[in-house]
C-alpha cells in the first residue's frame, strides 16, 4: 500500500507550484498544449556522500497519478488569482479546460526498492505537455523524500551488520506524512519495524517500542515502575534503564527479570538512551549474562545514526538492535534529495522528437536530452555497469559508457553481456498497467540489489563509483547540443 | 486554518509511537490510569546554532487534539499485537477503554509566532496519565517541524533584510504535509509567499512563481519561449534567464519587455538561478536599467539560505526578491527542532503534586520538574529575560533567573519589572477555550516579536544568549531532587 494520499480530502491536483499553473496557462493560450514532451526525473548525486541509492516512492506517485482532478474548489481558487494590474491571472476557459483534464501520460519508473545511481532516470513522463508539467512538482516530493529516506535506512542497516534497526522517528520527522512515508521508505531500506503505530497498520510493518522515561518517573521508584511495566507486558518487556542511573538501571531490570521468571515470563531486553553507549552496553552484558540473562537483550537508541553505529560496534558494543529516529526519518545529514525533472524531447503534432537541453550556467546542471532508459549490465550476480541510453536511437550492441562528468572515464560493454532495462512501463496513456508488488516483496528486492552491489559502493567512506553514464552516441549528441546551444563549432 | 489533519480520513490516534499504547496498557492494568501528570514540551537549544526559535505548530496541535479518538479499525488492528509469546498484547478491556477514551487533559501553550529560548515550556499538557503520554508523539511531531521550519524562515527573512523571501520549497519537501506545514510556518515566520498552490488554498498565503526551464526548452529559440509567456502573463512576467545563458538571457528578457510595453505590459522581473548570483545580478541590473527596465525586479534561487544571502548582499548582489526552497523547507542543517516531552509532576487521588525529574547519563537530558510557565520581562519593548517558574510554588515578587546550565550565571529582575506570562490556556478538560488568531495575525506577532529582540540575539555567527533560565527556587528544587536520586546529601 502506498503513503495513503487517499487520507486527504477530494483533492491534491494543487499541491504543485505555482509556476505549473502559469506555464500551463501559457501553454494553452499559445497554442503548445497540443504538443508531446518527454521528462526525465533523476538526481545529480548520491546522498550522504554514499555509493547508492535505492529508489522509493513510486506507489505514491501511481496514487497521485491516478487520483489527480482539479476539483470546483480548486478551480474557484483559481479564478481568485490576480496579477500585477489585479486582473483574473487564468482566463475562464484555461480554467474549463483544467477541470476536464485528464492526465493521459505514459509514466515509466524503476520498480521501489531498486537500486539507482546518479543521472539516470528513475522515473520517466511522456505525453501533452501540460500533464507533464504539472506533475512535477508532486512526482519530485514523493520521489526525492522516500528515495532519501530509503537509502538512509539501507546505509544504517548495514552498518548495524544483520542486527535489527527499528526505526523511531514520528516525533522528530516533518509533518504527519513526512513520518507515516519515513516509515514506509525506512522498512523497504531494511527496517525491522517502526513506533509509529498508523504506519503499521496503514502498511502492515511491525509495530515495535519500549517504554519511555516518563514511565518510571510516574512512579515513586524505579523498581516499582519497572514490576509495573513486566506485570502488564510479561511477553513484551524491553526496560528503559537510564532514568536515573542505567547501571542501576540494569539491576533493577535483572530483579524485574528474576520477577518475570518467576511468574512465567521473560525479560525481553533493556534499552540504553543515552550516555557511553559503548561501555554501558558491555557492562550491562556482563551484568545480566552473570545474572543468567543471556537471552536478554541490550537495545540502544540516542541520536544514532550509520557512523555512529558503526563506531559503536568498533568499540565492541554488546548491542542487538538499534533504535534509530531522528537522523534516519530525516535524512540528516542531506534533508533532500537533490532530484529534477528535465524536459529532454518535445514533438509536434506526432512528428519526430526534437532533442532538448538544459545548459544552465554550472555544467553539474547541464540535463541529459532524449527519451531516457537503463540497461543494467551484471556478471555472475553482481552489478557490472549502466548504461543510460536513448530509446530514439537504441542501445548498440556493444556499447560503450561515458561518464556523465568526465568524457575520459569510459567503459566497454562486450556484446552478448547479460542485462536488462531498469525502466518498466507505469501508466499508458493515463491507465495504470503495472501491478506493484506488495511492500514485503519491495523490501526484499531492495536487499537483493544491496547484495548485487560490490562492497566498495556500499562504503561509507569515499565508496567506489559505481560505472553509471551515458551511451557514447548520447554523451555524443549532448555534447554538440551544449555546443550549438552556445554558438560553438562541434568538436 | 491549521494544517488542516482533517484532510485525512476518520482517525489519527494511531499515529503515535507503540510504546505509548503499551505504556497506556500497562497504566491501565497497573491501577494508576486514574492518576494525574503534567508533562512539559520544550528543547534544549536553539536550531540552527541560533539565538531564538519562534513556536509554531499550534493550531496543529489543536487540530489533533479535537480530532482525536480511536475509530473501530485502530481498536481492531491493536487487537492483532501480539507478545513475544504469540498471545494478544492487549486486553479487551483496555482496547474497550482506548474506544470509550476522551481526552480530557488541559494544554497551556505559547501562541503562534511567540520568541521561544532552550528550557521554556513551549506547551504544557495536564491531565489523566494515559491521554497525556498517548499525545506525545504527534504533539512533538507537529511543534519540532513547524517551530523549526517557522525560525528558519525568520533568519533567512532577516538575512534578506527587508526583501521579499518566496518559499519554494515543496518539490524537495518531507513529505506533502511536510511540504504543506513548511509553507504555512515559512509563512508565520515572515516568508511573503509560497509556491505550493495548496498551501495557498488552504491557508490563504500568497502564491507566487515564475516559470521553469522546461518552458524555454518546449520552444525552439528563448526568445520565442519568453514571447509566448509574456503574451500569456502579461501582468504577472518574470522570466526565467539561465537556461543557455543569463546574460544573453537578459538581453532577449529586454527585448520581450519592450515587446510587452508596446502590447500595454511590462516586464515583472527575471529569475536567475544558477552561476554567481553577485556578478550576474550586478551585471543584468546594469543592462536592464540601460535599458530603461528600472523597475524589473531580479529575483534569485538556487540552494539559497541566510548565510548565502548575507554574503550575496555584502558582495553587492542586486537582488529584490529570494526565492529560498530545500534548505528552508527542510530546515538545512537541522532537520528536526530536538523538542521533548517531559513529565514534570504526579498526583493521586487529587492529592498534592509530587515533582519529578529525569537524569539520564547526560546532564544536558537531566529535565525540569514542576508544573511549569515563563514569566516575560521587558522594558522600552524591548525583552530583557525570561523566567520560567513552577506555578505550585508560584513567582517571587523579585525573582533571581538562574542558567539550568551554569548556576553561577543569575540575573535578578526588581520588582515591579513590567512582564507577562507566555503560556495561554488552550484545551480545559478537553475543552477548547483557545481562538486562535488568523495565520497573518499570528505572523504580524511573529514580526513584533523579532522586533523585542535585541539585535545581538538575531545574529547568525555566536549570537547573544538570551538570558532564560529557572527561578531560583525552581532551579534550587531540581538540584535538591537530582542529588536525592544520586543518593547524594543535598548541599
Amino acid at each position: 500500500m502506498p503513503v495513503p494520499t487517499d487520507l486527504y480530502r477530494p483533492s491534491l491536483a494543487l499541491l504543485t507550484d505555482f509556476y505549473e499553473l502559469t506555464m500551463a496557462a501559457a501553454a494553452w493560450k499559445s497554442g503548445i498544449a497540443g504538443e508531446e514532451a518527454v521528462f526525465t526525473l533523476s538526481f545529480r548525486k548520491n546522498p550522504f556522500e554514499g555509493g547508492f541509492t535505492l529508489a522509493a516512492g513510486l506507489e505514491s506517485v501511481i496514487d497521485h497519478v491516478s487520483r489527480h482532478r482539479f476539483d470546483a474548489s480548486d478551480l474557484a481558487y483559481l479564478a481568485e488569482q490576480r496579477d500585477g494590474h489585479g486582473k483574473p491571472l487564468f482566463e475562464p476557459g484555461f480554467l474549463e479546460y483544467l477541470g476536464r483534464l485528464e492526465l493521459a501520460v505514459d509514466v515509466d519508473a524503476v520498480p521501489e526498492g531498486t537500486a539507482v545511481f546518479p543521472w539516470e532516470p528513475v522515473l520517466r513522463v511522456r505525453g501533452p505537455v501540460i500533464p507533464c508539467m504539472l506533475l512535477e512538482t508532486p512526482l519530485l516530493t514523493l520521489v526525492n523524500f522516500q528515495t532519501l529516506i530509503a537509502t538512509k535506512a539501507a546505509r544504517v542497516c548495514l552498518a548495524a551488520g544483520g542486527a535489527p534497526v527499528l526505526e523511531f522517528g514520528a516525533r522528530r520527522a516533518q509533518g504527519f506524512d513526512g513520518a507515516l512515508s519515513a516509515s514506509r521508505a525506512a522498512y523497504l531500506g531494511g527496517c525491522a519495524g517502526t513506533s509509529n503505530v498508523l504506519a503499521g497498520k496503514l502498511f502492515g510493518i511491525p509495530v515495535k517500542g519500549t517504554h519511555a522515561h516518563a514511565w518510571v518517573m510516574l512512579f515513586d521508584d524505579e523498581r516499582e515502575a519497572f514490576r509495573a511495566y513486566a506485570g502488564a507486558m510479561p511477553g513484551n518487556c524491553v526496560l528503559l534503564v537510564d532514568t536515573y542511573d542505567s547501571l542501576a538501571g540494569v539491576e533493577r531490570a535483572i530483579e524485574t527479570g528474576r520477577w518475570l521468571r518467576e511468574h512465567g515470563g521473560e525479560l525481553a531486553g533493556i534499552r540504553l538512551d543515552s550516555g557511553d553507549l559503548a561501555w554501558l552496553s558491555q557492562e550491562a552484558r556482563r551484568r545480566l549474562d552473570a545474572a543468567g540473562f543471556e537471552r536478554t537483550a541490550i537495545m540502544a537508541s540516542n541520536e544514532l545514526d550509520e557512523h555512529i553505529i558503526v563506531s559503536l560496534r568498533d568499540q565492541g558494543a554488546c548491542i542487538a538492535a538499534w533504535g534509530v529516529g531522528t537522523r534516519l526519518v530525516t535524512g540528516a545529514d542531506d534533508g533532500a534529495l537533490g532530484g529534477v525533472y528535465k524536459l529532454g524531447a518535445v514533438r509536434r503534432g506526432g512528428g519526430p522528437w526534437q532533442h532538448r537541453v538544459k545548459l544552465s550556467e554550472q555544467s553539474s546542471k547541464t540535463s541529459v536530452p532524449g527519451v531516457l532508459q537503463v540497461r543494467r549490465f551484471r556478471h555472475d550476480g553482481v552489478y557490472l555497469a549502466d548504461c543510460i541510453y536513448d530509446e530514439l536511437t537504441g542501445l548498440p550492441a556493444a556499447p560503450t559508457i561515458v561518464d556523465p562528468t568526465d568524457h575520459t572515464r569510459r567503459r566497454e560493454i562486450p556484446a552478448g553481456t547479460p542485462g536488462e532495462d531498469l525502466l518498466a512501463p507505469i501508466f499508458r496513456g493515463g491507465r495504470l498497467v503495472y501491478a506493484p508488488p506488495a511492500l514485503e516483496e519491495a523490501r526484499r528486492h531492495a536487499a537483493r540489489e544491496l547484495a548485487a552491489l560490490h562492497a566498495g559502493v556500499k562504503r561509507f567512506v569515499y565508496p567506489h563509483q559505481f560505472p553509471a553514464g551515458l551511451e557514447r552516441n548520447l554523451f555524443d549528441l549532448r555534447t554538440r547540443l551544449v555546443l550549438e546551444a552556445r554558438g560553438l563549432p562541434a568538436a
